[in-house]
């Protein structure tokens, strides 16, 4: 897996390794293994120029997200690197009223370059191993398909450093999941969960043996959701996560405007004839 | 099964079946069997009026819904009749502005008769057992109470022909399950489930053996569902649709205004007279 | 368990008996165990008034809801005081309109007592056994995390008695749980239904061999949470309970503002240091 | 103005005169001036069908309404005609649910008469003058632009005939002029208000000598907006009302959905075209 | 107007005198004169309950409020009291999240015992004179008309004092008047505005010579408003609320919801006939 | 005026000269004279650097923005500009729907960028003169307070290039003003409008005789609301612009929590301290 080749256009990023294991498939793999992925500053500003990129990249269709090295998908919050400079510092002298401005202003800015994941027009796949600790689960919340190895360890471990998980996963993953009850536990608690447990609750979608099998498997269903019309794809997945956050009445009408602009497509043409004789189709890039 | 009376107030629909296996309860049955219950332009304008007529018909409590034939309960949409002259037919000549209006009129109309199943007053059991694709799930998504057999074949099929799927399972499918990245994996690839994995995500609460079986436990269920106060399953029916889009608060107030008015009924006298003697209460039209 | 020593600011309530079974914990009875723990009018006034005081309670860190005896958690609305003097009961010789605006002001009432609940800063805990019914679900939508034992019968028993649930559970059930076709099925034929079941579609997030063991992990686990950072367990409490009924957007934006006064805490330097030296953090009262 | 000539495909209705007083313009006149255009039932259906057919016609692109005679632009309800056979008929026999259930859907269906008007994707000016209560004002308010002459009186009726009114003014007045204290005034008091209260609160945005001149004002104009690209009017008008309901998030992301079809028109050449040649532009039918 | 009787349930309130200044009307005057009728807390904690009680008083069937003495409506928050005890005091010793909360609370009562007047189930007038400042503007946006003198000197203070207004003139003002460059202006620099301005903009309906005048005109029009049925009043107060905080689909459902029941009322048949007599129509309490 | 001293940190804009006329106010001016202020594609994306820069810098705490030169506060979009590279020009060769992706993403960043403005946490005066068409009330919409000159010429110009204008205008212009029958008007016309009738409907709120005297009052203004207490200002802007697009009581709660810190601040005892001394106050940098 790992001698898929680099894509040239993404070289330049320091944490972040994009290879393209597949046609319009790229996979992106969060790089600092020696501190088990944790995210400095600089990492989540780079991880929001990647999403931003491969959002209009038209070679891409496709993309999978995991962590490098064996033991973490990424522990999260580099704490160490916040306490220096960042959420969990002090800026000092200043009142409580501007001390409030200046980490409103910081958490915004946080949150914004996690949610490039979710604006990223093409559809993400997370894999998850190892380590998934806090930001982690933010992260992967913004991710349209989940998947992991039976050897994780998930939590929403805000509460344990004294916080409330305030980059995204509060906000989405009561409407990711289907038990309240279950949620409000491992966010209340911090406590770890696994594989079995992330199933049975809906949040991860397939659970494989091993790291490697898990990823093998997001390769492939990125691969095949690749082949498919990208017209189609991204309008679904645009109108997915309007639909998440809106009535059924005005996600309709959404839909309706949407799709008057999309089914003006030589896709359907294509899929409808590669369907009736057999054949994989060609899309035109988007 | 097949031996129920036909309701004589439907027997002018080309493509519906209209029986009584019980009283107050009505069964609809999809009768294209030599085309898998594929749906025509035709067929969707007639739903729409076999679930308006049902929606105020005092006779009914309750409705079942389910596919004739062994093959299918609807291969969704008729591509052939859709091609020459539907939604995937070309207007020819006009501008993509112009075609953009004539396509959202058409999505329009076509959401609203599917929608009439959502809008009928009466709780709605859907059957499903075979092939199950596209227009099928949209159709499902509208019923109250989804029941399958073990042979159903499901796909949220659209991406398949080049499109986002936009007659309502992409509106609803997030908010009747419980894992989004379970629609998320199905809407991006098409590819099918079964009823093991619809059970096992929630989006039906049953499975049995056959269509048969499925049949049979919906016109129970249904018949179960019409021996209570009309009142009561009316409202609770209303307020639950309601209640998907709208704030918790907000449906608090709602539900105190409905209930103003519906707790000045007979039936709660009735239905506590019942309970408390044991016996069967009957209900006012309503 | 009984002998945990009550909670001197709590003595004066007559239908709910409040313990203290550890550090920071409050343990609320509901203790009509001879009716089966049915809700007269006074009861629900009353369970307003405990948990409005908990809410401030700077000596609760986390809440665990019961009922007394070994039959019932609630049988819920107590119908023959419902009958004599509440909702159910006939106004006489009012006009409709009238008669409406007395039930809507009950209704609103009623839901303000049950919703208090919801309110409390503190997590609350539902510990569910024996009979549960009817109101019993509408008090226990409203607690952040559900257990039960394995003897539980829980039913939305509304239209049993010839009315939709008023009180909350038709507006908190189709957000709390992952299928809207289960619960469209419950409300709709007020069926019982078992611990398994509640399991599997997430209403409860564990389920106990007996009373004693549910209550005691209930107990178990609302110590641990009052072991952590009270401003980060009231926070994630509040910022979930805003973002069930707000868009994703509008959470993160809360999320926010509030966080920019809730990291101005002590807390934060205490949990680090605690993790660190892998000792338990005291933190000041909230 | 009386000579306008009639449009052929509108002459079956009887309640209403349509004509066709300059290209592309249809007039549409309340025609019952013996009963001052009071609205019987059959009245409001037909309405309804007036303004659907308008709203696909390619050969209106805007349209005036107004009332035949001298004396009224309509006086609302007929309440002899509502007495026996509508809204304020008694069903008789039913209980209060029952009787609720009727009034529900008789509201629901007398309201999507009215918002036939609003929904017409061509732009409506309304012409008001002599008397214009009750219903006058749910028209009124679904209307884009208002004009009216000296001696119109304006009233919101209903509170007069002891009933909120339910038909679309409380919902929509509140957001059409700049006054909450003006609109409770005269909502709450149902007086009367003439011509320029109605233009210094914004009601209406113009004010002629007679309903002559009013006309004639309202035909200059709806020949003016008639003269430009139907592609542009018809998306203004459906983009603004969005607008009115929803964030300006929201309506950003949607109009940028919809200008990207409607961008796809020949309109944007033609008109800047002929802003260079100063010459009135010619465009395809929509 | 001073000698109006005394309404004796309100005898027992310290800082507001309840008359009847005619049949089913109430006067409040906000009594603390010398003090320019400035809020301490007890007092708001006082109108809280003044208006519940209003609001489900059969005899009462609208409400004018104003302040006593010459000098003031009122000239808002008593500075000196808030800085003993209450919202500009300093809790000392608490960290910034602690603090947060004891803060948060305060402001969530402060801001209910407000918005009591916009509960209440009656509409409120409310007659502004002299000096109107600060908390004067959240108390004008609770009621339903607002009415002045000449004399009258409005201000949103709160930028003066250091803080941005959150008692809800920022959450209503805007909802309030037609000019957001106007409101931004008067909130962002706390400059006066009169009477004239007041009109202009449509925060006042009506503006009279002397505080006298104003308030007979206020009593006036509540006697006016108080003639009329109950269920119609009431109904339309509570549907123009629902209306300003909802999109128009959702207020016209709510509105039939709401009617079907108040539809079954015999004031109807009381006002249509007092209509046709020419007769004082007389109503039920409610 | 002209005189005022360049601010240092703004000096590398090329169509934007940033000056400072008093302490703690910024003065932007478009700058594009010769070309009547027409904004080309590099314009809007400079406009977004400047507000973004304005927005966290502490010496700035209030804006001006205006156009350079006599004719024109802009005259929009530079539509020779826009046909050779923009959103008028032609991809070629792109199927309706890949054009269609095109021109979202176009519009979705035409559109961020204006609505820097609005997102710039210090308030934004404009002042308006000369010729002020298209893409001149998308800016203004996104301004605080909006003040014009006699001679200015507004217009809603876009229907005349045949499109629905989507930069911000449909979105906010429905919201700024009191009479939606006016907006409709200027909006599906594209007729022009004076300052009188700006006024009248309450788009502008203050006309002065002559640029000069306009420019002169808005610097007046903005150096006003530059010397009360940065804090306080702030937190009104986004408190102000919350509560456009939420319920009452939705803002009510994000008060509150905003307050919670924003209170915690020396801005109070300055500011009261500076009210009981008539002494001018001084805050801490923001």
């Amino acid at each position: 897996m790992a001698q898929a080749p680099k894509l040239a256009a993404y070289a330049g990023y320091q944490y972040f390794a994009v290879t393209s294991p597949g046609a319009f498939v790229a996979h992106v793999e969060i790089s600092r293994p020696d501190k088990l992925n944790a995210f400095r500053h600089a990492m989540w500003l780079e991880l929001r120029q990647v999403f931003q990129q491969l959002s209009t990249d038209a070679d891409v269709r496709a993309v999978v997200l995991s962590g490098a090295g064996d033991r973490a998908f990424t522990a999260g919050l580099d704490v160490t690197d916040a306490s220096e400079s960042g959420v969990l510092s002090n800026d000092g002298g200043l009142d409580g009223a501007r001390t409030a401005t200046h980490l409103r202003r910081h958490i915004a800015e946080f949150q914004d370059c996690i949610s490039a994941i979710e604006r990223c027009e093409k559809p993400v796949i997370s894999v998850m191993h190892g380590i998934a600790l806090g930001l982690a689960i933010d992260i992967a919340c913004c991710t349209d398909v989940r998947i992991c190895s039976q050897d994780v360890r998930f939590a929403v471990k805000e509460v344990d450093i004294g916080l409330a998980a305030d980059i995204g996963t509060l906000a989405r993953l009561p409407k990711a999941v289907g038990s309240l009850s279950w949620v409000k536990d491992v966010c209340l608690t911090a406590r770890d969960f696994g594989a079995a447990e992330a199933l049975a609750v809906g949040f991860v979608s397939q659970v494989h043996e091993s790291k490697a099998a898990a990823l093998a498997a997001a390769i492939k269903t990125a691969g095949f959701i690749a082949s498919k019309s990208p017209v189609a794809v991204q309008g679904t997945k645009d109108v997915l996560n309007h639909s998440r956050d809106h009535t059924v009445e005005d996600n309709l009408k959404y839909t309706g405007v949407w799709n008057a602009a999309a089914l003006q497509t030589n896709d359907v043409a294509s899929a409808l004839m590669s369907v009736m004789q057999k054949r994989k189709p060609t899309f035109e890039k988007l």
